[in-house]
């Protein structure tokens, strides 16, 4: 456990652990949490069961990992990729590319993620991650606010521009299909570009 | 069964049709499908078991109305409502309405339905849920196409803009409140403003 609290490990550790959550997240978002085994989980890396219990002493500590990690980490990955100096129309682009990036890099982690969000037995982390969540949700309307105030976006009401960005990229993991069609930043770039400009004939 | 399963009944038999339907919606969105059982719908509709039992033969008769009822009706109830003669523009304003309309006034429907869209086991079910989803998905790359072709739109990516308006929509049950905030035709017309004319400063 003291090695896998941490977000960052060193070295070839870092790089195993990397590789148990991606291949535990893939599992659960295939089979669901009931239908996956520590066995499962150590073929699907080539490890043995002894060194997967060296990293976690169960499943439920991998999928906690695995689902409030990725709701805390979304929120950093993007709050690191927002351009300083940029204007705040750029900067809420730069706010949905990097989410599509987070959901295309990560997919498996989300997917597995957001069948648990609404439903985790566990009300403490289900609240740590409303709490990371609701930051998130907060960065895009503070950027949202932000444009208005430099004259970039027409007055609107905030709350309800930041919930038409989010879902347009919250739905997109009903329909994205990986390797068919554009690529996840890519869409994510093209709502921004309707989302701002309007459908409308200029 | 004969009578359950025409969509329009006569009279009273209709009425109680539509009690049963609705306060099982509300039964299976709160309390899952296997929380619910034909004992719990009789008595939140305040009739006898047996009278449930002449309407319907189970509890899988009911749901099997309510989840493919949900989609089917969605896209009548929505086609129903387009104004002939107004411009495209026009028709997709009320196609985003009527979305709202329909989510408020058949929510339990809604949820119930939707939680079970992409896990009914019932293969032939499901195709034929999903033949009536791809055409309300459909309706509004029309009505879109339509738009373009009018002038009224700038030149897009069709398949990705009727993505955007119906992830918009599709995203509501996860944060409306009723009796909270605006009425859901009321968010689906401020969505419509905000896609067509987009968020920049005019």
């Amino acid at each position: 456990m003291a090695r896998a609290a941490s977000t960052v490990e060193a070295g070839d550790s870092a790089e195993r652990i990397l590789q148990i959550l991606s291949e535990s997240a893939r599992l659960f978002a295939t089979n669901g949490y009931d239908g996956t085994s520590m066995r499962d989980i150590a073929e699907a890396c080539g490890i043995s069961k002894s060194l997967l219990y060296h990293h976690f002493t169960d499943k439920d500590e991998i999928f906690a990992r695995i689902a409030l990690g990725s709701t805390r980490e979304l929120y950093q990955f993007v709050f690191d990729r927002l351009p300083e100096g940029a204007t705040p129309t750029e900067r809420l682009r730069a706010f949905m590319v990097a989410t599509g990036e987070y959901f295309q890099r990560y997919r498996w982690a989300w997917l597995a993620s957001t069948s648990a969000f609404w439903s985790d037995p566990e009300q403490r982390r289900q609240k740590e991650r409303m709490m990371w969540r609701d930051r998130y949700e907060g960065l895009v309307r503070t950027l949202i606010q932000q444009a208005i105030d430099a004259g970039e976006f027409r007055p609107l009401d905030v709350p309800l521009a930041g919930r038409l960005v989010l879902s347009a990229l919250n739905w997109m993991h009903r329909w994205y299909k990986p390797d068919k069609g554009m690529p996840a930043p890519q869409i994510a770039d093209a709502y921004f570009d309707m989302i701002f400009r309007g459908l409308r004939a200029e």
